[in-house]
């Protein structure tokens, strides 16, 4: 640590990596590559990028369908463990974070993939957890329909709870490797999971020793009643859409509020609001780049998406009315994103927005916070949020990659450096230990 | 092709990467490192002195269960495709090819998986298509019994044509990438799988464009009745446990001449039997690599893989004596694997082995061909076995690793290479080509 950390309270930064940037629009920007967007080059420099710039983890979103509008936008993203795998050969101290399934997948298979990734990259791997959206989803595995909201995070309850057990059937000191004897491991030190549940069962043990980790970091990012609740029981790590400082405070009190009634600290689960930066060398270039990147927003693409968010055809609407909010459904009723379609509805109903001026709003970054400015105003602003409880660090989401990462690590990261908010150097190799969850025990099962 | 090349059939070479190596006493061997078992490094120094050597490509095996057996011997795999996967970013030709099973796994995963592996690796995937064995594998998908040997295969055959056209689905041209008119893909050439079966369905498309080979080399393993068929209609690429040149030779034309009934040439598939190779600078000193290996064997460790192999408890035989041949099972009510079967009680049959003398003789290759001798006569064999039509090249299996691969490496191949039956530079980038695929179209759907 250096001088200038001594006491401060430190920021962590995930790089949340997406094709050509998380402006919808992006890839239709001169200083795109949608041509790179399956080229593995392409994202293992950024990779390097983020790890030279000491970031504690890079985090890759999944999903099991084609996106409908893949006709406007670029999509092919590679499949997020597969691509986690190959980072983590060309990496050596960035955690690396994927997403994967409770409701499409095994546990057995999950826990060896995980387990295997935490081995191979020396304990550095991180389980976004997620339970999927929507019925093309299903018809991709054999089912009508999706699983209901809190069905899904009944299972990914189970889920998890078989994962950790698996994990951590093996105990630190079940392989003897005793070469004259032929002993390899001592039996009575790998447990089976033995899990039942109502809705999957696992018997176990897993087939590899314990990992560097044990148990991957656990990444959630669902911000409804049912994932405030699956968060405060299993995540250690906490992505969230959060439009302003103050909604950031409330949602930061209120998940770090419920891990008491689960008999953990604080400290035990970090919250990273999602930050969409565009970085100018003075306030105005960086409004330009945000105006040009909306300009390019495909209306027909960012209707369909608006239309599909709040489970309502608003294509009879006028662009520049305000919602139908008649026509929308009750929160409880969505089958999918409810955090999100609260977010926009509140979004558009606070600030009296017209159809067309919401998706303005929401092109660049989906709801999370977006800021345009000096990379001094960027700092500030990291380090307000920071301050005042609204965040332990950002997941942040370049609108338009990889410039916009190459200058948020070449301006923003020094700037936040020299105030001694954020390392320097790693002190760990684990991405536990990049997150300050070391000391503290893993998630266990009950 | 160098000039010795010209005309002469040339020998595809896989490396079976495992651990210690095949010989299951390797890790108690002085020059293995059983504790490297799960440790990345000690792979990745393989798989690039494999690539050195021009070989086609490397497999990794997988089980979704823990090995019984795991107190004797060094078991811990890292899972397969996690692997490869990681070892693509560290490679640059050499195919990777990983094991999945069909029985507990979903199209779309797979599917998605081995399509950016292909991606990743610049078109160098496989995927080795297992059934799996054993209800222990089925309680950890929540199973209570492993499905039937055919259902197995028809489940398999519907998953693979799934997958085929979930691979197919993107035309070559369905990505316009045209940023100035914000047109990105072509939906009209992107189709659904649309693939209702008995045993699985699944909706599609891929949510990821055409990769490199489009189908990742299709590679199968069970040699059983089912097995053949399946192998005839789908498999690119097949390993083999052949004990002897004879009993390849007939299963090389016996596979071959199945392929016209699927509209497919004797081209379109290439066969591999398992090598064993122990290597000396004399035959005297690779008899005693041999001999000193199979003293290594634990006999408890032999028993019992032996009994579980015959589906027969082995304990109250006399090791000196024979099979209680009247106590096995018919072959057609083995559930496993039935070729293997066959082959261990034929072996001890036809050469009136002692059980003891069985499980040695098994005990470095699980039946496959076991060679020891100077690289001028396991060169010798190679060739034999090329020329006679008993294999298109070997599936490599150092009994010990890494020694037995660096000896493979630096003495036998210069051997097949000055011979002109074995490249010295690899003529193109995807295994498709090093195996001489391409040309003919990848498997189709029906």
């Amino acid at each position: 640590m250096s001088a200038a950390e001594q006491g401060r309270r430190q920021l962590h930064l995930n790089l949340f990596m997406l094709s050509t940037g998380h402006h919808e629009a992006s890839w239709r920007h001169r200083d795109a590559s949608p041509q790179l967007a399956a080229d593995f080059r392409y994202y293992k420099r950024m990779a390097q990028l983020a790890e030279q710039a000491k970031m504690d983890s890079i985090f890759i979103a999944e999903k099991y369908r084609l996106n409908k509008m893949t006709k406007y936008r670029v999509i092919p993203q590679l499949e997020a463990f597969t691509m986690q795998a190959a980072l983590a050969a060309v990496t050596e101290k960035i955690g690396l974070t994927a997403t994967a399934s409770t409701t499409y997948n095994e546990p057995y298979h999950i826990a060896r993939k995980f387990a295997s990734l935490d081995h191979i990259s020396g304990g550095r791997a991180a389980w976004n957890i997620v339970t999927s959206t929507g019925d093309a989803t299903a018809r991709n595995f054999g089912k009508e329909r999706h699983l209901d909201h809190s069905l899904r995070y009944e299972r990914a309850h189970e889920f998890v709870e078989a994962a950790v057990r698996l994990w951590t059937g093996w105990a630190e000191d079940a392989l003897l490797i005793d070469q004259e004897a032929g002993l390899y491991a001592d039996m009575s030190r790998i447990k089976a999971a033995d899990y039942e549940g109502k809705h999957l069962s696992v018997a176990g043990p897993l087939n590899l020793p314990r990992s560097p980790q044990a148990v991957p970091v656990l990444v959630q990012a669902g911000s409804s009643e049912d994932g405030r609740s699956f968060a405060a029981r299993w995540a250690e790590l906490v992505f969230t859409a959060q439009p302003s400082i103050e909604s950031a405070i409330a949602f930061y009190a209120d998940l770090k509020g419920r891990l008491k009634a689960w008999g953990r600290n604080k400290e035990q689960l970090k919250i990273l609001p999602g930050l969409i930066p565009f970085i100018g060398d003075s306030e105005a270039e960086a409004k330009e780049k945000e105006r040009e990147l909306n300009e390019l927003s495909v209306s027909d693409y960012g209707l369909y998406n608006l239309s599909a968010l709040l489970q309502t055809d608003l294509s009879d609407c006028p662009l520049d009315g305000p919602l139908p909010y008649e026509r929308l459904p009750a929160p409880e009723q969505v089958q999918g994103q409810q955090a999100r379609f609260q977010l926009y509805v509140n979004l558009a109903r606070e600030e009296k927005l017209s159809i067309r001026e919401l998706i303005i709003r929401t092109a660049g970054g989906r709801g999370h916070f977006t800021v345009a400015g000096t990379p001094i105003q960027i700092a500030d602003t990291m380090q307000r949020w920071l301050e005042a409880g609204a965040a332990d660090g950002f997941n942040l989401m370049p609108p338009l990659l990889p410039s916009g990462l190459d200058d948020f690590v070449s301006k923003v990261v020094p700037e936040l450096q020299n105030r001694g908010i954020y390392r320097t150097e790693y002190s760990g190799n684990t991405l536990r230990e990049h997150l300050g969850l070391t000391g503290m025990s893993a998630p266990q099962p009950v």
